[in-house]
């Protein structure tokens, strides 16, 4: 096998074993997620939220009999700060348990007593308990062809649209937030259901990385510049790096050799699960560089990758980068220092993210390849390999421009120019999917919010005393702008009647 | 059975032999086809045409195995008036054989020289030859289930972009062209799919026909108004003279006096198809109110209802309500004067209009009723009778709320005031679907023109040398908004580049 390995592409070649690098990247919320549940003796975190559960149909664009089948979708709902014909502000769930996002966009809670907002999280079809064929059905295409971004869109306006209903408040502004793929939804939901939300909040949210919109690279090449923006030499020891774990990778002995330099728990079976664990913890440690104490990484608090970099440095001239990246990889899984070992080839998934892997073999079709510029091994994209995977797991062929055909994203700036109002994109620039997000003002209305720093939706989580002051910048013109937005609507209201 | 007879409330009570007249109203346009048809030797009109077919994906919000089952869509296309790079004005069929839209919307084939423009009309999936399952397959819900506007529109946007890539002409502006529902579906084309197309002309296009948002009553009042303007004592008569069918109908041989007095070729078996005849004569002229000669009821150029009251107002004083309105239904039916008798028993179809019945049952649920003020028979809308009947027939529950939670449409102005741009929406007072259109300007490029008179979407029609003053302003005002659509649209294409 050749040196292109990017993270991507371990979606094409060892799919089986490397499913939990491969969601598309949107698991670094999820993986910090994971972080957390470790760190914490409790199941799901205690949210001050009600659950509730929406019966929902399976399938809004048809009307076969199977697409009357009813499943329920589950949602979180607090009242504390509302009052009754007050906004409402919703999360449009992404791909998970809507507990950790509900737990992770603390910033909906931050601002909601200031609005006296009603605040609702909605789980994502086929995540968490919203599952229409239950959480041990078979996954197969029959079943999980319901699962898509659309069906999700559809979802989220009958919701809400019931919901306002039996609060007896139907002119209730709704504004929508999402993070990450839940930021696309958002993004997608007001620009196809303006007369549900009047704004919406799209943090960190990638439109435009599909269907060669952004360049390929351009992924991997901004976590590379994160570290090289860190500290240059940092850069050069990890992208030499990979050369010398091929090199004890092909000693005899080799993956013995390689399993105790990396305190392995069980013998490694392969060098690519071996370097696909070191990737991503560059890959997440850049997606969470802004790390709040109050989140993650609790020992991590500021700019993790700054942090990774100093453990790097700090080595001894003319020490082994090998041997350097692995102990800047462990800090990212290892921040409470209390792990005897690694359990590097036993991915698990608890989070209800199942389904990513089937969306991003249907839809969400983002590829990437790593340049020769970057600190990762050199990848050139092979779509057919990509398409040969998805036939061969799921049974599904992808359609790469369907999500470009149904929601656009190419000339982004000209088409919504004249069309469309009332969305925030927010993105900071050390996050590498900020690559794909929308990063000039598009018109007076449809706004990018981008900062220098900032990782993956460092603004919706909930402010902490030590939040620096472009974060709190950032945040504080999100709630003008959607003091604005709400200011508007209710004048306009007042006119209408 | 009670008085209640208004052709809406036939789909709900004689649904198996008056389908003909039930289609939502929709085939007023089909209505008139149907009479050129007859008229022409030709069973198909002769277009300036190349006739193609685009295979299309079965299901466009699934990913189902079934759902990547290929269809052929057909589509016309005309290049002689276009130069590459110029506009792309497509027509989003609606309910019926492509060909019929194309013949009848002749001011798309005026205007192209003028902008250079290629002319696609698009068949709507499930009508004409666009049938995923054959013409002969059986009608289920399970086949049918596929058939509903989100799909066409989504088929639209992949047609399109393919056909631009195809032509190598992919900066194209498109603007797409609709009426009746053809123009809901451009204008909720424009709304959904920005990026597609740059603007939409959507004439007669009832988008706020649904979910209350426009009295029930609205569409038989406006034609009752039709009536009463051209001449009081008319729509008295026509008033009158449902009574006067009962009365005959009660007589012992009622029916068979009926029938002589209706010059039926069959004996009739029921007072209510006569009176569905009657009342479809009154509909569908009100509908055609204004007709240009070239167009269709050849004899009746002007406008047939003020002919209609001619004869009803000719009648000597004293006589029958009901011969008179016999003698104006005749006027509607048998214009052209060589029809030896009726065939009010036989509704035929042969426009590939077999869906509409569907999607009336389905999505396009457009309840009405008649009040005492109408010149009809009153009729209080009964909606769970509605849902037998779809339920009886198809198998299928309506989903009354679900177009307005797709498509909006409560509170238009207030939600489109601040989202969304380039719609223009024609609209004639004298066409009783008018009601259920967008009356006013919304904003500076969403506008409302309206024309006192006028007929469903008679704008769409080819200019004739007898087009009244307001018809000619009507066009020419579409055409100055059109060019600007365009104009601005390369200007933003040059500061893009």
């Amino acid at each position: 096998m050749s040196a292109c390995l990017c993270l991507v592409f371990l979606f094409f070649t060892s799919f089986a074993e490397a499913t939990y690098y491969t969601r598309g990247g949107f698991h670094h919320l999820s993986s910090s997620l994971r972080q957390i549940k470790k760190a914490s003796s409790k199941s799901k975190p205690e949210l001050p939220f009600e659950t509730r559960y929406f019966p929902q149909n399976l399938d809004h664009f048809s009307f076969r009999p199977e697409s009357y089948k009813v499943f329920h979708q589950k949602y979180l709902i607090n009242r504390r700060f509302w009052r009754k014909g007050g906004p409402i502000f919703v999360y449009t769930g992404n791909e998970g348990d809507i507990d950790w996002f509900a737990s992770n966009t603390g910033f909906m809670s931050d601002i909601a007593p200031k609005f006296q907002a009603l605040l609702v999280f909605i789980e994502h079809r086929f995540y968490g308990e919203s599952t229409p064929f239950g959480k041990k059905s078979p996954k197969s295409a029959e079943t999980l062809g319901y699962l898509n971004s659309q069906q999700a869109l559809a979802d989220y306006a009958v919701l809400i649209r019931s919901l306002k209903q039996n609060l007896s408040s139907e002119a209730s502004p709704v504004v929508v937030f999402g993070g990450s793929y839940g930021g696309m939804l958002a993004a997608w939901f007001r620009l196809k259901y303006p007369h549900i939300a009047i704004g919406a909040l799209a943090s960190s949210a990638p439109i435009l990385h599909f269907d060669n919109i952004v360049p390929l690279t351009s992924f991997y090449d901004a976590i590379s510049q994160d570290f090289k923006d860190a500290s240059v030499n940092c850069f050069k020891v990890i992208k030499r790096s990979w050369e010398e774990l091929e090199a004890v990778s092909n000693m005899k002995q080799g993956l013995p050799e390689l399993s105790k330099k990396f305190r392995t728990c069980k013998g490694l079976h392969s060098i690519y699960t071996a370097r696909d664990w070191l990737m991503s913890a560059f890959v997440y440690t850049a997606m969470v560089n802004y790390a709040t104490a109050a989140n993650f990484m609790a020992p991590l608090p500021g700019y993790p990758v700054e942090q990774m970099c100093k453990i790097i440095d700090g080595f001894p001239r003319g020490s082994n980068n090998l041997d350097r990246a692995f102990a800047a990889a462990s800090l990212y899984y290892n921040y409470s220092g209390s792990k005897k070992c690694f359990e590097i080839e036993q991915p698990t998934d608890d989070h209800g993210l199942d389904g990513w892997g089937w969306q991003a073999c249907t839809e969400m079709v983002m590829p990437m390849s790593c340049s020769n510029q970057s600190m990762f091994p050199p990848y050139e994209n092979d779509y057919e390999a990509f398409q040969e995977q998805c036939m061969g797991k799921y049974g599904v062929k992808p359609r790469p421009h369907w999500i470009t055909t149904e929601f656009g994203g190419k000339r982004i700036e000209t088409v919504l120019r004249r069309f469309g109002s009332n969305i925030i994109f927010s993105n900071g620039m050390q996050d590498p999917w900020s690559r794909g997000g929308v990063l000039k003002n598009i018109s007076s209305s449809i706004i990018a919010l981008v900062t220098k720093k900032g990782a993956h939706h460092s603004d919706l989580r909930a402010a902490t005393k030590d939040d620096p002051e472009w974060l709190k910048e950032q945040r504080t013109q999100e709630v003008t702008i959607i003091e604005q937005w709400i200011t508007e609507y209710y004048r306009d209201l007042r006119e209408e009647e």
